[in-house]
């Protein structure tokens, strides 16, 4: 799935009364020496996170709009909220009158630092929370602001904060550990691994702040943000010791305090000593007042200002990807076994969903958020099923046009045998995250619905079946997934692909496929990414076709300098529906693939579902798996 | 062609008492209030030119290495040069013992940085001359050094020009103007196109530093660098003026002087006002010193240290593209109509050398040298010929495999009828500038030759074949070069394109087509670029098929959000050798596109040829473009 979030409350919230106190907040001496004259509310949490808890919904709260991408800001006069060409239309109806939406991208809308500098009284100070900014960020808009005559202040307690009198607390959901039989490594494995990572980096600190990062890292897992099973917590690593920064309440139960080895004897450099979540900043100020200055610390350039600022400049090593991040892209045997168990049991769950959409769409009852709710029953019917990996985009028509559409009642659309209908979900597993879609039609698809669904098929094998050097990065094969579009004038405005974790988050770095990124890493065997090209026709239908494919190690004719080759072998096994394909527009090899993918996907999951005696699945799959010619 | 520098001279240069000289100079208190302890020669001259004046070959000079790129570091005890991967060999059979090859891109190979820190003593003054050195370098270099307690002084004269008696004078050969039937657009229309970017952009002056984009500006050419048609000047425009620096004697020619309305009458912000090239410094200073504090001044961020310098930070807004050189990279119908004719003559010369070749061959008589020698007599032939747009790469079996390889004495080998002959060449004529690559055998190739020539050739029409929105970037297209070299296994190590000027470098920017830019600007209708994917198996033979290709409007089945499409037109019209085809790995459309193109080579460079009675050219361009079934 590509990335978004939209939710169902379309009328505007009524804001007058909070930004008044919030702008009461802005002059009250209880939280700087001098008051503040705009104060910034950015979308993210203190981890930098994709998706984020209802208690860090900050910029929703005090705007309405509850798009996953928007910054606010708030002066004694105006307010104002910047979100990209995805949210023009959800923001509009989302936000008052008080606040002005700010169209990124546009020609006429100013950037925030541009528009602070035109409204702003000379010498005006700026506040931010330092813990919801990037580092790189906070540079940026401090430099633009300095440059014009004003500041950016950091501001310790949140403003928002202040005047949300109920907001949540922040989650803290029971963990649950994951033995060898999942992780395929111990986490003294993964601290040795990444302690040998920083002698060679000649660096004796490191910072971690991702929240998939450290969960990875202990093989722990929470519930603390939905779809992304991870908790909050930092962790900071040394050469002889290991911080964790956590809810302490949350390691109380015996048999995590024995995986973590919070009680029994171990070298003292494989101790871990566990710290409130909060003493992280104390903490780090600590190690840093001690450090020697030959001491270097890596942190993500992505961490937030506050934990970035408390390490002196000279010991910081900002890095746009950290060992953790690298070393979690490239899957061991164990979790590849897992992630291919988890996408046997979601194609399961998926094939009977298509049998039953076929039984019942005729009787005119299924609608999009139905459809969506069985396809979660059917996966919570699989085994080891946590929940969905990220909401389930289920769309009829013109729907599916919508990149990033989420099925609400007031637009939500009966499946017919007249529209294509395209489904984008996943799901999370003991054992493995999944993430597929799939575009069929249930009665016959109009020859131009089957022209695009072919050109994006053939940018999907393009992609599936490439051949290339080791060393490549992603983003080169961005381009393989378009050509069939562009040499008819067609296109698709995201990117092809994205790292996919194991049990972890369904977004992950550092390599992807799109031609947005240029700092990707290469593609590596063991990496595990999306391949999904789509074609959308606005106000009539949508396509997209995205399977999970591991990077295997390819064995072509020659072997060029010795660098050896990689391909991609699919982990998602649901049938690609020949109904919708113009097969004439298709190579022989074109042909060979779909056919292959099709044997194998009869195979494996034909045997699964047998196993669980589904039979309509099994008939349904057995159906859409012949042969084209 | 891709990009290089190599000479004959191959036996190393005897360094020991210039290094003396050089290091008692690092001492010498006429250049600095204190010593310096190392001494950075870049390879650049005062432009960032891609090649150089004799007078400006100071690396060279100094430790006798002459290839294109490199970095010579000079402290009181040691004597470093840091070259890539190209010149290994070159560079080790050029420098004597004095001097330390440091090799890039091997993983051992300490940066300049890291090399200084780790010898120099603390505190230690590390001097450049910073006209040399570009303003990004210096600011990265300076930081490192910085951090680690030394730091990077501006040496104002150059050392090394105080050690070198002989040093040639800056050339300053006779310029030529080009008339509206060339340029298709006068000087005074450019300066206006400037004027408008820089009202635009909210910028009041714009400083010209690269010496093809003043050249292309004053609709002027010059001879100061070999292989391009350049001058050195500099250029400063404002709103109202418009300044020129250059050798003043340069311009006492009358049509020269009537060319840029020197003593003619003339709107006053129309009116070039000529300064020697050395005052460009004070000028620029005087410029900023009156500088109201709104000014911003442009300056490319290539530009050198010292004249960026000059404009306080402030006032300073460095750009990765100059409007210039956005503007020249377009070219217009009249540019266009040259660069056509140029090429008809450039493919007449081509055929009838092949055809000489064929005759030649059997006698055992031509050399690579005298293969080189007779493109060039039979291109000076043509009608408006000044001279080589680069050295021709002309080499015959394993030599092909050397990417920039070039001729030597003692490297020649003879023509025959076993070995893969390969030629890189290009001319400069007064109407436009060619660079065309043709791999060919006169004998029988191998099975093996032709299935590499035919991957090569399907990634050349992979690329000029491809269509592609308005907005893409040229890197983006790379991959395409490259994918039926990378089903088999194999890949080349060079970028597949880069900008071509009009009668101007045979290198420009900003576009291009490599896997190594993503800084690159959108490919537009009007842009030129090569096409040159290629195979090299080393101690065995190269392959790189090239055309010159023009960015042309597409008109494909259907125009997604109206954006609009582009292809390619080849320019380069020289037949591709059939014979080293193995044309059964061609699909059919592949096919088609070669058939069309030697039916297009035989229509306009038949007609040349026959129009000038070469009979042997036109004989050969009939049996080269027969079709393939």
């Amino acid at each position: 799935m590509t990335s978004q979030k939209s939710d169902s409350a379309m009328s505007p919230k009524i804001t007058g009364e909070l930004l008044r106190q919030l702008r009461q907040a802005m002059k009250n001496s209880k939280y700087f020496s001098e008051p503040i004259q705009a104060y910034i509310v950015p979308s993210g949490d203190a981890h930098q996170s994709e998706y984020i808890a209802p208690s860090d919904c900050r910029r929703e709260f005090i705007c309405g709009f509850n798009g996953s991408a928007g910054t606010a800001i708030v002066t004694e006069q105006h307010a104002a909220m910047w979100t990209d060409g995805r949210y023009f239309l959800q923001a509009s109806q989302q936000m008052d009158n008080n606040w002005s939406l700010m169209k990124m991208g546009l020609k006429e809308t100013p950037s925030q630092e541009d528009w602070l500098i035109s409204i702003l009284p000379e010498n005006s100070k700026v506040g931010v929370d330092p813990w919801i900014i990037a580092a790189d960020q906070w540079k940026n808009m401090s430099r633009a602001l300095t440059s014009a005559g004003h500041s950016l202040v950091a501001v310790q307690d949140n403003l928002i904060d202040a005047v949300w009198t109920d907001r949540p607390e922040r989650p803290s959901t029971q963990l649950r550990y994951l033995g060898l039989n999942y992780t395929g490594m111990s986490w003294q494995e993964k601290i040795s691994a990444l302690r040998a990572k920083m002698t060679k980096g000649k660096v004796t600190w490191f910072v971690a702040t991702a929240l998939d990062e450290i969960a990875w890292l202990f093989n722990l897992r929470g519930a603390d943000i939905e779809y992304n099973p991870v908790f909050f917590a930092y962790a900071i690593v040394g050469m002889n010791t290991i911080r964790l920064f956590v809810d302490l309440k949350r390691l109380s139960v015996p048999a995590l305090r024995d995986h973590l080895q919070l009680d029994s004897p171990c070298k003292p450099e494989m101790r871990v000593h566990a710290y409130p979540y909060e003493s992280v900043y104390s903490e780090l100020q600590a190690i840093c007042a001690a450090h020697s200055p030959k001491d270097k610390v890596w942190i993500s350039d992505k961490a937030s200002c506050a934990l970035t600022q408390v390490i002196p400049k000279i010991h910081r090593t900002p890095i746009p990807y950290t060992p953790l991040c690298l070393a979690k892209a490239v899957k061991n045997a164990t979790e590849i076994q897992g992630m291919k168990m988890a996408h046997i049991k979601d194609a399961a769950a998926l094939c009977e969903l298509f049998a039953w959409l076929e039984k019942e769409i005729p009787k005119a009852t299924v609608t999009e958020i139905s459809a969506a709710d069985k396809a979660e029953e059917l996966r919570s019917q699989q085994k080891d099923f946590v929940g969905l990996s990220f909401p389930t985009i289920s769309s009829v028509g013109p729907n599916g046009a919508i990149i990033h559409y989420r099925p609400l009642p007031e637009t939500n659309r009966t499946l017919s045998l007249n529209e294509v209908y395209l489904i984008d979900s996943g799901a999370q597993y003991v054992d493995g995250t999944t993430d597929v879609t799939r575009t069929v039609h249930f009665g016959t698809p109009s020859a131009y619905e089957k022209e695009c669904f072919t050109y994006v098929l053939k940018g999907h094998i393009a992609v599936s079946a490439a051949v290339f050097p080791n060393g490549t990065k992603g983003h080169l094969l961005d381009s393989f997934a378009r050509a069939a579009l562009w040499e008819s004038g067609l296109d698709y405005l995201h990117g092809t692909g994205h790292g996919v974790g194991c049990f972890l988050n369904v977004h992950e770095g550092p390599c992807g496929i799109s031609y947005k990124t240029f700092a990707d890493e290469p593609l590596e065997a063991g990496m595990i990414v999306s391949d999904e090209p789509g074609y959308y026709e606005d106000g009539a239908f949508g396509i997209r076709i995205e399977n999970v494919v591991l990077v295997v190690p390819a064995k072509p004719k020659y072997n060029y300098r010795n660098r050896g080759s990689l391909t991609f072998e699919p982990l998602t096994l649901v049938p690609i529906q020949v109904k919708m394909m113009n097969t004439e527009l298709l190579t022989q090899k074109e042909r060979d693939w779909v056919n292959e993918y099709h044997r194998i996907c009869r195979e494996v999951i034909g045997a699964e579902l047998e196993r669980q005696g589904r039979k309509g699945g099994l008939e349904w799959l057995i159906r859409e798996t012949q042969p084209i010619a």
